[in-house]
């Protein structure tokens, strides 16, 4: 037994240091890499990759997982049988699906790139439909064969937030509905709009990274084991915990975006550093879902920085900063201006009440795509009805409609929910803190942000993948997955902003 | 056959994508990588070698490769017989060692370097001597075990200058004791010592930057497919031919060094931008040796950067980068400063005069240590005698004589030829050129570096691993390897700098 979980740990910890190497060249790639060298990467990358998938394939690693999964366990602490466990799921995700299918889907994803950056550049969905026609019979038959007992959406969906179907997104993403488009409805009816003049001008691009930079390792990013770097899209990246890598990008003409960016990803950064890799590099130390992650990038790039009491430390700082622009600014009318709220076409740049919108229309058409109620044919038009609907806007092209996201073009069906996920979860783990720590705002308003940041290492960062997200949620919070605190939180925080009757 | 040539290529070109994240590691490592994530990228190396390591000694690799060497090859080109020839070389270094000493050296290679460290930092060459002492005795097994019909240290030697050994060595190394040793004496006895002191003050690193950059790039130094970074020991690293980074270290009490440093880098990458690789990602498109390698980086550095007429070329750009420090120099004064000859304890710090004494010195004690006429313990001893007798000079501590190198720490014996093997080459690959295109120091003389760039490309790059360094001087030069254009180049130059009689 013990021989066997020994030889397990081996080629599990095997695989995770090459998997840190491909994570170097995707940062390298992102980072620094020579404009020209992208082909030579590219062969680079799939030799790796080639290697990886043999180790995860190997044969005597399913002989090892099934002698010891059959054997009693009982010897084994919980850290033993989560890696098993973990390690077997993986396995089969990768040996269930026959080589044929994995290579399409492969094919698709690399093509569909291409075909979706034109099309979305030509505004001219009709160049992308057949692509994702392919991807739904080739992501519904891969649903097939990896979990023959799932629905085929939440199949998909499992790959980004383990354990989560339809059956529980669809009443939590109702509710938001509910509560929300009449909240945006009045936001954008009531006469005053914050003043976010003195957000615009010119900010030195210096300036803004130093400001990022103080902020990012005042949370507590220990840059002893990490980096911050420029890329096109900021992302959090590195090889390992002791490497974490977080990105942004500078515009002279927006220092709030940067700001926010390298929060949202120091969040991300904070919970890489935080995994519990003493357990070995196997997979009871790695992050556990998608919703988990951006609940760390969203608690502290919304729950905490765009709170009053983060404003008002902060604020004398940034104003020291950009002291021209923010001359007439106080830290009332900046932490209004911070958190504007107002209908946009794209996602990305949404503010946090209409995000969730964004992200259950996506849910919505994906769901319809998958139980055939949509068409493909017919997006364009659902899109902007929903949008409509949801928003009370209408993209005036596709580009900035159904085609401005990169996730369907790669075959990603299912991950959008996980950004939503994370925004309750990040309100509902904030919620337990002030519950458990009531002087949390209080450190938060003096800069004193060890406390929040060690309860969050305790409570979510260390736990690994021991347990379910919807055990971890229970655990944390005493409570499952409930919209309630979230929806509280923006109805009460927006209509104190906008001082809604 | 054809069906066996195109697996051989299959094969090779996984090692040598794979060879290529190797390298992105370590320059990743030297160059970003946070200080703590040490441990973690150790293990990951460490994973990604096993994986090279399996692949290159793959018997399906060596059934494949006899299966080609025993088949009539007349049907293959000259660079396929030479991927084979190459790869069959590569295979049996890796195969014909047997596990446990394989295992053995590359323990001592890494417990020898933390040793090292410590008995250099502590000046006391006994705790390194038992080092030493094992590491001769596993490499003359080592070499008993690849290449049975070499004598020892040619089978050391071989590794790094193939096909180079102590009687082609010899000879030449006495030729340049018997003429360097009173050039060297001449010239320190001469009453009048360039003018260096405009070299010394304070030069801002960002202006440093910024002309290293731009000479590089007027060389020739292709951007777009490298970089210029800083780390603590300049070394010219990267992935592939399109990906080609090399690094500085910028001091701002000395701009010479890193001006200079970056140029032989750039010589280097040249080299590796050079290489063809249209022959696919291959042994007959790699470099052909470290000496042939450093031949690169000292043409640059020494033939072209260090001669009249590229000082003439750059001096008023220099001056107006360092206007303050530069005001009572001309082009001549700069000139003898930059060539200014005194004999040091310190190798890599040492003038074109005296480095090949440096050099000449450990290949005598490497020989000695060989073929037993030397004994460790007495290797401080031997040391300081040599320096006296070839320098004239005395290292007052053995952290300045016998421990200055790395090399040994980690078992590289056989490779200290490699850097005067190069300085041999380079100058006779710069006689050649100059009476094949009689214009070069004019095109020097006005920044026209591209006919040299070029024909170094044509000559050397290009060519490979197609030939034996021996068979390339010989079609580049027309002659084989000869000190004498090298002794006429350094008495004539140093003769005329020192106004010796």
């Amino acid at each position: 037994m013990n021989q066997h979980y020994q030889n397990l740990v081996q080629k599990l910890e095997e695989i995770a240091h090459l998997n840190g190497v491909m994570s170097t060249l995707g940062w390298d790639q992102e980072v620094v890499m020579p404009a020209g060298a992208g082909e030579a990467r590219a062969k680079q990358m799939a030799a790796l990759a080639g290697v990886i998938h043999e180790r995860m394939t190997d044969p005597a690693l399913g002989d090892c997982l099934n002698e010891l999964k059959e054997k009693n366990s009982d010897r084994l602490g919980e850290v033993e049988r989560c890696n098993i466990r973990e390690a077997l799921h993986s396995y089969e995700l990768e040996t269930k699906v026959p080589k044929q299918l994995v290579q399409e889907l492969a094919e698709l994803s690399s093509r569909g790139q291409g075909i979706w950056v034109m099309a979305r550049q030509e505004n001219k969905f009709s160049d992308f439909a057949p692509v994702l026609k392919r991807f739904l019979a080739l992501k519904t038959e891969w649903a097939q064969r990896v979990s023959p007992d799932l629905n085929p959406y939440d199949a998909n969906i499992d790959l980004f937030e383990r354990g989560t179907t339809m059956d529980m997104i669809t009443p939590i993403f109702e509710r938001l509905k509910q509560e929300l488009i009449p909240l945006i409805e009045a936001i954008q009816n009531h006469p005053q709009q914050p003043d976010t003049s003195f957000l615009q001008g010119r900010f030195a691009l210096d300036k803004q990274e130093a400001l990022a930079r103080k902020i990012s390792q005042d949370i507590g990013f220990n840059i002893q084991q990490g980096r911050i770097d420029v890329s096109v899209h900021p992302f959090c990246g590195g090889s390992h915990p002791t490497d974490v890598r977080i990105t942004t990008r500078y515009k002279d003409s927006d220092f709030i975006e940067s700001l926010y960016s390298v929060i949202h990803e120091t969040g991300h950064a904070l919970y890489e550093q935080g995994r519990p890799y003493e357990f070995g590099d196997l997979p009871a130390s790695e992050s556990l879902t998608m919703g988990i992650h951006e609940s760390q990038s969203l608690f502290w790039e919304r729950m905490v920085a765009q709170g009053k009491p983060f404003c008002s430390h902060y604020f004398d700082t940034i104003r020291a900063t950009f002291p021209d622009n923010l001359q007439s600014a106080n830290v009332d009318s900046f932490y209004r201006a911070i958190n504007t709220c107002k209908p946009g076409f794209i996602r990305v740049e949404a503010d946090e009440v209409t995000y969730p919108l964004h992200v259950i229309l996506r849910y919505e058409i994906e769901k319809g795509l998958f139980d055939d109620s949509m068409r493909v044919d017919d997006l364009p038009a659902i899109w902007n009805e929903l949008m409509w609907k949801y928003l009370g806007i209408t993209p005036p092209t596709d580009t900035l409609g159904v085609l401005q996201d990169s996730h369907w073009s790669g075959g990603a069906f299912g991950y959008f929910p996980s950004y939503t996920l994370g925004a309750i979860y990040a309100c509902q783990f904030y919620t337990a803190l002030l519950s458990e720590q009531p002087d949390t705002e209080m450190n938060i308003a003096t800069g004193n942000f060890a406390p929040i940041k060690d309860w969050l290492n305790e409570k979510i960062h260390r736990q690994g993948r021991l347990y379910t997200p919807q055990e971890l949620v229970q655990r944390v919070t005493g409570e499952a997955l409930s919209p309630d605190h979230f929806i509280d939180y923006l109805t009460t925080k927006y209509s104190e902003i906008y001082q809604l009757g």
